[in-house]
């Protein structure tokens, strides 16, 4: 097999880890978004997202997009951290400013250069599958300059996920995208994943960093107007002028060079508690436990116990979180709406 | 109405108190048994008892049976309980040893003296017809020198308590006893608690103080060679050599002047945490709350949040109990097996 890096471009990683830790609460705070937790195995997930990344374009050629507050709590579980590895923004907007600045500082470090954009709190597994599939939606990217996203083949008829049907078939495990499709009903769900047509997206995309600039300038006219900030390099002057767009609705909706790349690894984005079973290792009754747990008669359960034991008698799918000083109690069911609990909690 | 206490000998009330603390883990500790929990109201259970027994006997009449571990909580509970209010048994040797010593105490001190043996940590509700049916119980042992068990008419076919089958009616609700019956299963139970002749077994007693030593002795081989040491006072001898034995099976079950009375109040033993919910008010959704809860979309659930809060979501006839450092999580109809679990955790 010949070395893609001699042929292609530079390749920069761009990791995703803002968050404002509500889908794992309470482990989960604004101070410690579920990116700090060791939700797939025994480390945070940030640390075994830097190390992912690493791997891929070595240790110089990462970046991370965060905000003030999560800079030092990150540099806590990535030691080796830089201060220069940040791509601090100075407020949220969403991800399709913060990818349009990210691709103007490597177009500015190299041009031509390959961004890959990955997100921070993803479970991947393993690496070599991880690493092939980036391969081929480098290649991609450099032949047709298009924005590749990476699509995982349905494990589950899932509720939870937004998909991307397929168009032709480019080679390599590419293909055209047809169209983006919003998180679906059950029974839309379980059509999709029994079509072989329909991927999950997986919001991971390579592409070079001056084919997103110049499709977001194309398409994405909440942000046009603060290009120009961008280019002086005043870049409170940019976040304080763009509007908070996804790079999805942005740029990736209303584009025609987006093509998807059939992933060949096992992926979660551990969106929620009742995640937890798929992403760590169950007893064999089906619980998952992290921390001083006890169960006696009862199975697939999800227990988190960080500050203080927690004990679960005859009791099943539940999830049971001791954290922050809270104690959680709901069924596994009703993981998908945790939102609204807390919502619920914060009303006076 | 006549005022019964000028035609009777004097009355004195002996308060069982205690305990292992294992019904309502984690709350409940061996220095912090269930009759210390505010588990019928606001108030500790040793305090509503001891409140309770001075209203029916006077301050100076009441007794309280325990171990030395006790005495100190005891005191922190209800301030103004005095040294000598406590009958400290220096060994555990079960309720006969325990009421028989304190026969021995109260008829030292007024003879011919009535007793009146209660526990802890029972909710009774209201006082009036309490006192009432504790005068009508006093009255058959002063006429008859019987032995007297409050009964408390069957309000469900209850597994969890014993049973005493009627026998004679003999005026003023009394009757002679036909037999003790041990905890029923279902179907028997059911059968019981639609019969009318068989009555709760309430564990409250009313007897002359000489009457209970008189039938002890007949009848209590237990406890047979060790009357003289308490004839002479030693204390630590007597219960050295005497025989754990409860007042029930080593005098009750076996002397032919048993009798019992037909309670008029609302009685619970609160033997589980399911008990809660006869005995705390509970909200429009049956769920009962004491400390810092936050429950939504839940029914029927028991929570006792004591050094920190508890949120549930979406979970129904649970047990959520966060007290001693522990949290335990159980549903409702596991509530009787608690001590099956403490076994479980404590065995290495």
């Amino acid at each position: 097999m010949s070395d893609p890096e001699s042929q292609q471009p530079g390749r920069y990683a761009v990791i995703l880890a803002g968050g404002i830790g509500s889908r794992f609460w309470p482990a989960s705070t604004p101070t410690r978004p579920k990116q700090l937790l060791p939700l797939g195995g025994e480390r945070p997930l940030i640390l075994e997202t830097v190390d992912r990344a690493r791997r891929l374009v070595g240790k110089d050629r990462v970046r991370i997009l965060t905000g003030h507050g999560l800079v030092d709590p990150f540099r806590r579980a990535v030691p080796d951290l830089e201060e220069h590895e940040f791509l601090v923004e100075p407020i949220a907007r969403s991800t399709g400013p913060a990818l349009v600045w990210a691709a103007h500082e490597i177009e500015s470090m190299e041009p031509g250069a390959l961004m890959i954009s990955l997100h921070s709190d993803h479970v991947i597994q393993p690496f070599e599958e991880f690493e092939n599939t980036i391969d081929r939606a480098c290649r991609a990217a450099t032949e047709r300059h298009g924005l590749v996203c990476l699509g995982i083949e349905p494990a589950r008829p899932e509720t939870g996920y937004g998909y991307i049907e397929t168009g032709e078939d480019l080679g390599e495990g590419v293909s055209s995208v047809l169209r983006f499709h919003e998180k679906p009903d059950a029974a839309t769900a379980a059509e999709y994943a029994s079509s072989g047509r329909f991927l999950w997206n997986s919001g991971i995309f390579v592409w070079r960093a001056r084919d997103l600039l110049e499709e977001a300038a194309n398409h994405a006219h909440e942000m046009k107007t603060a290009f120009p900030q961008l280019q002086l390099g005043d870049l409170e002057a940019y976040f304080r002028t763009v509007e908070p767009v996804s790079v999805d609705v942005g740029v990736l909706e209303r584009s025609d060079r987006v093509e998807v790349a059939r992933a060949s690894f096992a992926w979660d984005d551990v969106g929620t508690w009742s995640a937890l079973d798929r992403t760590r290792t169950a007893d064999e009754h089906g619980n998952v436990v992290v921390g001083d747990a006890s169960i006696l008669e009862g199975s697939g359960n999800v227990v988190w116990a960080e500050d203080g034991p927690v004990r679960l008698f005859g009791v099943d799918d539940l999830v049971v979180v001791r954290s922050s000083d809270e104690v959680l109690v709901m069924p596994k069911s009703k993981a998908a709406d945790l939102k609204r609990f807390i919502t619920y909690l914060e009303t006076p």
